[in-house]
């Protein structure tokens, strides 16, 4: 098999983990579950050199400085610098693009974590045959608890031994439905990975969006490279619509495929989320920096420096870090980005 | 009726209160419940000259600062520097050697909080009249919980208009035996509060501890004025048992009395007992220094700057105070003391 080009997108914000995820210094190019950043994470489960060719990174010019400090751009990987947030069918185009259009693309993003790198490699080859059939392959990731703050894959016919086809996206469910789901062991979670070959994503993306397409291509005839880094032209650039690649291309065309994954994923995509990724203690309490627990059960504690002392808590987070102090109950844990501390950056 | 008075307690560590409260500048000396600190609202309470005569403050030296910045001592207010701690027996012994035997002095401990002043006068002025007459004097605080972290003063025959005999004292009971008391409207918190004709006190603790009495006579005999302050004799002060007042002497002597005080007290023993004292909006929320709460319910924040964020809790303390960061259930509460910040000053 031709090696896969891993396609990196940075462009989330992550202020769910605010005040540890600043907009200078998002949720990616922090090291949240281990002592690698989750890019640094993403980059490595996308290595092995029998499988994977160089990265492409897609990051917006605020993140440039971060981006470099954690991949050495001196080999050959390859850094998109988005003149401004279009969402993901834009950034995906723009690294399409730049590749051969044989290529075969593993859009990851940059903020997940993956506990199990075997599985989530395996998952990558299946996807990877399928999409040098021209299929456009999601990762379906199996779906451990009825989330309503993910979008569902519902499986369809096999397609060989690799996936099968989709055969209906659902935007994120109610917690009835996501039961019902969850249930019928039929759905999987959208996580947002993909695979396509590089041709058959853009002319998808020119069947079903042709204003995008024509814009993303001028941004790139018109751009300019800079070493390792390409910068797309900014006015083209920016006249294109902030779509995802979901709602843009996925839930338009007629060959969407998945293949299964049970990876130990997580979006990571608050703080309880977190905490689930993070080793605990026998109390399921978790610490990192100077902290006292007394009569404490499943409880998160993140500081950056001042001590945290804790009693008689449970499901209880947290997180000191430059300056401010957040303490949520697991179930706010969701609205942690409303803040005024998390808006206001 | 001649004027009372005052003496001011300022012995208590206030670990509970940590880490607001710190070893070099306690619980007495902060701002907790208002404006002014608990021992400048001491002080004020005492402070009508129609009533009182200027007070007398008993403190150890590591807080002869924080007591002479808070009271003007260019007056005719006096300052006892107690050489080393040996608990409430021994300072009110200096005091009452230091004072005429005929003055009455009503002992104040420095940290606690009393809404009611009028209250609090028309109490001290009863239990005066009974001191007058060589009763010592407690204030028995009107009990509205089953509180078990406090002694308990039976009540027994009246004594003319101004109170009754206390024909028990009971320590600390546990809950069920707190209830009963509560129920049956006979017992009521010993709040540390006293009242003494010098000269009876000292003839009292002569009586139940004579070694004591000898050596707090010595302690003031060879000990030395410095301006507005005395010393007494360390040496001589060294060789006192520590012993509460409660211990050494009310429980010894004939002549217990307790006038009751309905006074909106508190001792603000821990943060909860300070949230309880604290103005709070609708929910029962009270915060001091920069905070947000989104969806919680009777919490207390305290910072001395970083602003804290707080989401869907109930019941929870958080406190955030020189580089320190405290959080904690209401009942956790309890528990402040014995954390390694609080215990490791």
């Amino acid at each position: 098999m031709k090696p896969i080009t891993p396609v990196i997108l940075c462009g989330g914000s992550g202020t769910r983990l605010w005040p540890r995820s600043r907009a200078d210094l998002p949720k990616p190019f922090l090291p949240l579950v281990s002592e690698a950043s989750l890019f640094e994470a993403t980059l490595e489960r996308c290595a092995d050199p029998g499988l994977f060719a160089a990265p492409v990174v897609v990051a917006g010019g605020r993140h440039v400085a971060a981006v470099e400090a954690q991949v050495p751009f001196g080999g050959t990987a390859r850094l998109i610098v988005e003149p401004s947030a279009r969402n993901t069918a834009a950034a995906i185009a723009l690294a399409a693009l730049r590749l051969d259009p044989d290529a075969v693309m593993l859009v990851c993003p940059s903020d997940h974590h993956i506990a199990d790198t075997p599985a989530f490699q395996a998952a990558a080859v299946a996807a990877a045959t399928l999409a040098a059939q021209d299929w456009l392959v999601s990762f379906g990731i199996e779906a451990t608890a009825p989330e309503t703050g993910f979008g569902y894959l519902l499986r369809g016919e096999p397609i060989g031994d690799a996936g099968f086809r989709v055969s209906k996206f659902v935007e994120k469910p109610d917690a009835e439905r996501a039961r019902e789901f969850l249930a019928s062991g039929h759905y999987a979670w959208n996580g947002g990975i993909f695979a396509f070959r590089a041709g058959a994503f853009l002319a998808e993306l020119g069947m079903h969006r042709p204003a995008m397409l024509a814009a993303a291509q001028e941004a790139v005839a018109r751009g300019h490279e800079d070493g390792a880094r390409f910068h797309p032209d900014a006015a083209s650039f920016g006249k294109i619509a902030s779509e995802s690649v979901d709602y843009a291309v996925m839930e338009n065309t007629a060959r969407a495929a998945m293949v299964p994954a049970t990876m130990g994923w997580s979006d990571i995509g608050n703080w309880q989320a977190l905490h689930a990724a993070r080793a605990q203690d026998a109390a399921g309490n978790s610490a990192c920096g100077p902290a006292e627990l007394v009569e404490c059960r499943n409880v998160l504690v993140e500081s950056d420096g001042p001590r945290v002392s804790v009693i008689g808590l449970e499901g209880v987070i947290v997180v000191v870090d430059k300056g401010e102090v957040l303490v949520t109950s697991a179930a706010g844990a969701q609205l942690v980005g409303k803040l005024s501390g998390a808006v206001n950056q």
